[in-house]
């Protein structure tokens, strides 16, 4: 039984975090059997700066849908880190890739290379996305790797499909890794 | 001054309406220099049925993110009708695809053959998601045409982004002409 649990993917505009939280929450909702709402915020600034998308899971119907103390934070560059770190609950889950955040508000996290995984599994760092999101469902067994596979694939065409379901896989095997060799579920850069 | 104007599209999952969000939440925030909550709700049922996108809109932070009395009501089917449209404020407006919805609530409507406009334009069906944010474009006054236009220029590719600019025009071009012939606002099918 989840009352609520919350996640929040944030980066910059560019790192393709909406349709990871998209992919993410539809998978949770149809596959998992949750209620899922999944939301976006967007202020006045300049395009193509923040981006930020909330996740929040619950087994009864969620009233309020404001992400307000995360369970999981993934942070894919350090201001995206710097914005969002004092969300996150205390113990709560803190994921970063490794290449683009360097200074740490905490010990407790898993750090991972994640573009850079998804630079050597599929020749681009544009699905940092998906390793991402392979990594997220890992550690946080929310939902299983077939399942956001199966949703990526409602949603995409079929030439973007298969280096994206590449990359989820890849970032999958990464956390694994990690979480084996490190069972407490925390992990340095 | 837009103190809070709640928008709500609604029909069912292949139509395209979490994309038509996402586009419209993005041009009102960067264009009209809007805070914007855009947000997706997922129950426990079964894939590819009931799909529906809000829309926050305001001068001012966002405090509750949740819609709770429509200003704005889209309906691409009469299920998304029926299941909406006691959300909808009292005058609130409400837009309905007149080829998909039959059985009217209310006579205060703008009914427009969104479905058939998109096949006529695109010889396809599939961007009546983009005829209806054309059409509610206009008809709302939030936002305009090229903003829409430009941003959806940033989300699709090449190959599929100017049937979709294509759409979007021919719906705001129908709006328009439905409004000179009918200042008040209303149509009936």
């Amino acid at each position: 039984m989840i009352p609520r649990y919350e996640i929040r993917l944030a980066g910059s505009g560019g790192q393709g975090l909406i349709l990871a939280g998209l992919i993410l929450a539809e998978a949770i909702a149809y596959f998992e059997h949750k209620y899922v709402v999944q939301s976006q915020n967007y202020g006045p600034e300049a395009r193509g700066t923040d981006s930020k998308s909330d996740i929040i899971i619950s087994d009864e119907e969620i009233d309020y849908p404001k992400a307000i103390h995360l369970d999981v934070l993934l942070a894919m560059n350090q201001k995206a880190l710097d914005a969002n770190f004092l969300d996150l609950k205390k113990n709560g889950l803190l994921i970063v890739d490794s290449g683009l955040v360097k200074d740490l508000p905490t010990t407790q996290l898993i750090a991972m290379p994640l573009t850079q995984i998804a630079l050597e599994t599929t020749k681009s760092p544009q699905p940092a996305n998906m390793t991402a999101l392979g990594a997220l469902a890992v550690c946080t067994q929310k939902v299983s790797i077939p399942s956001l596979s199966k949703t990526l694939a409602v949603h995409l065409k079929k030439d973007w499909l298969e280096q994206n379901q590449k990359a989820l896989k890849a970032g999958a095997r990464f956390a694994k890794k990690r979480l084996a060799g490190n069972p407490s579920g925390n992990g340095s850069v």
